[in-house]
């Protein structure tokens, strides 16, 4: 855990920039970064494609405009940097990803490292003093869009991505000969490798979920990324003709998963934070007229806190094997995968709450259900996430947007947050 | 309405035939004739197919074995005749259908037939008079595997088929081409239109479900073919990610799906004779971490009463409006085919019963939950239908049977039947 930065911030000894026009320059900028895009009239940057290279130009051209450094790695990530007041100090990182899916969003990864542009550019034009490097990530791949795989760009910054190295694409293209082909050396991946010291990361991102509208909040701290457990789950009865045979006779799978599958909804309600969700399902043999004799479905659970998320499923598995054996179908549950939940930090979660307070924001503690690169960083150095939120919570989506008042509420608040920062730096001289 | 033909019977006036040698006989002519197939080791006979017309060549040499004469007709279907004691006697029709599903079983269809003929032959061996025509029939085509559409067969029998000669199997032949293939001359198909005067039709099938078994009986009487709703459920809520949607902002598909489907299940249930299935089942988009915002799935709805089925479609129909609009989801219901019940005929049910009572059964009486020729040929003439007792409800399966003993049971019940009904014609001259 941090101190807590604001509360030493020095914020107004220093001009406060005008966030109207750094707001509405931003806004602009994203639109015009989203027309490089592989699918014109939709929103499409897959990792390493030449759509990813005319990105890194284009935020290239923007950082030399700001007057800051900015380079891609051996990893395909994209870097700028406002050097410290000293050449010792030790680093702060503000990003998020560039990649997206098939007719995504605009703001999706795009607006957390933009923001981060917009900022560095802002705080190389203040008089204060800056005792923290400040570096600006792109990262290169996230949504695990082409190779399957997600977070290569922020394992990549961690020396982490070695083992992905070899996953093929659909067209047969390992990441290895994805990376030659963008010109990168994928023998030197490791050049990629974050060095420190470093000081956090915070991840600037659209929520994606409908909870800080619902609130009425533009903001929202994110205390964890859910955990999560994902199983398959199969019920197997007896297929029959849906005409010959009665009701008080049959053996069906779908019956018995559709009971279970309100009985585990209704767990996840009775459960604060806990979310459960069946989004794939299929019955066999599939006719309209034929009983189905198994069910094959997908169960996806999350919860910030392991143990509980656990011992949930426990419950889930033992309501599986009542409703089974109630009506004589056999029922077996699968763990596919589990991801352990990631807390982030305290310290800069309390920096936030106070800078927005400023701005006579109260924002809300979520926790992320979705994953993110912090999830990652969060391995290395202290982590933090500011939501922004999302109209109708749709992302991953053509309609996805975020209200130009709101993203203005979020670059004040981690200016606030990144002056606070310096006097935190200063007084603790933390690594 | 026909009278009961047995309560007149004479039975006792003729020797009774070695029905352990005939059962025997049948048996193993089953198991000969299903070696005609074109899966080796599985049992396939597809509408006018060469092993169709194999079939047709091994039936032939069945019936001139027992002196009878046979044909195919211009539609496929195979016939022989006992002629009656004269020749204005009016016909009575005993038979089944000879095509089957892929990989299906030994009985469903055939049974009815080689159990007609082996009759046939035993009756004109026997001294009793014949006061009607006896007519044994092997449709070509029921299950509507090859062109989509059952009952093709029959229908022709009716000369009711001339609508469907020009649909397509999945090579693009039409039935008309493929009757040409088969040798047959589509333009005079009307010929296969069966000519009266008929006392009636029987047709003896395997139960193809569980009711006998689990009542001990070898043999049930049909009183009525279920009517039939066939309907297509659209749900419409709204995707949304797994992890960010907490769960008191969804609007899942799936969820409002299965709660109306266990409402479907639990009328049924309540319902005597109401039978609901659903079938096919589809979760938009059909991502694991997605909330499904569409679910597509198939309900099947019987019951012999017409007028009860569609009053509790119309419970469905309610229950489906609450459940979507209490769950904030949208809910339509399509009706695809509506097919009215068959009720059969009560005399020949009688009949039946007597019959088998002298053999000390007590056959129960079912409503059948699948289609048969006998719902066909209820149109033109009084029909009615003898239920084997399948093992394990077992059918369209390699695993279907049929035990010798209930074999034997319906040989003997179907001859005191047929005797039976000799006199009825020699003392009303029904028509």
């Amino acid at each position: 855990m941090t101190a807590d930065p604001v509360s030493a911030s020095p914020v107004n000894a220093v001009t406060s920039p005008d966030f109207a026009a750094i707001t509405a320059d931003l806004m602009n900028r994203i639109d015009q970064l989203c027309l490089l895009t592989e699918v014109p009239g939709s929103v499409q940057r897959t990792f390493l494609s030449t759509t990813a290279a005319r990105m890194h130009a284009a935020l290239n051209a923007w950082a030399t405009e700001l007057g800051l450094d900015a380079w891609v790695d051996a990893a395909g990530n994209w870097h700028a940097v406002l050097p410290g007041s000293n050449p010792d100090a030790p680093t702060f990182i503000i990003g998020s990803h560039l990649d997206t899916v098939p007719d995504g969003g605009k703001y999706d990864g795009l607006l957390g490292v933009v923001l981060g542009l917009a900022l560095a550019g802002q705080l190389k034009r203040s008089p204060a003093a800056r005792p923290y490097r400040l570096e600006v990530l792109g990262f290169s791949e996230e949504e695990g869009v082409r190779f399957g795989v997600p977070f290569i760009g922020s394992l990549s910054a961690l020396g982490q991505a070695g083992p992905l190295l070899d996953v093929r694409d659909s067209q047969g293209r390992s990441v290895r000969q994805a990376m030659r082909d963008f010109g990168l050396d994928d023998m030197h991946i490791g050049d990629a490798t974050l060095s420190g010291p470093h000081l956090g990361f915070l991840e600037v991102h659209i929520e994606q979920g409908p909870v800080l509208e619902a609130a009425g909040q533009p903001l929202g701290l994110v205390s964890a990324l859910v955990g999560h457990h994902r199983l398959k789950l199969t019920f197997t009865g007896r297929a029959n003709h849906a005409g010959t045979t009665p009701m008080h006779l049959r053996g069906d799978a779908l019956m018995a998963a559709a009971e279970w599958m309100l009985q585990a909804e209704r767990l996840a309600q009775d459960t604060p934070g806990l979310v459960a969700t069946v989004g794939q399902i299929q019955a066999f043999p599939g006719a309209s007229n034929v009983i189905p004799g198994r069910v094959e479905l997908t169960l996806d659970l999350r919860h910030a806190d392991d143990q509980l998320r656990a011992a949930r499923l426990a419950e889930l598995e033992a309501l599986l094997q009542q409703v089974s054996a109630r009506r004589g179908v056999r029922a077996q549950a699968e763990v596919l995968t589990v991801i352990p939940a990631v807390p982030l930090d305290a310290g800069f979660q309390a920096g936030l709450k106070r800078a927005a307070e400023h701005l006579d924001l109260v924002p809300p503690t979520l926790v992320s259900g979705a994953g993110h690169d912090a999830m990652i960083l969060a391995r290395a150095m202290p982590a933090a996430m500011l939501f922004v939120r999302t109209p109708g919570g749709l992302s991953h989506h053509p309609g996805e947007a975020a209200a130009s008042e709101d993203v203005r509420a979020a670059l004040e608040v981690v200016w606030r947050f990144l002056l606070g920062l310096g006097a935190v730096v200063d007084s603790e001289a933390r690594p």
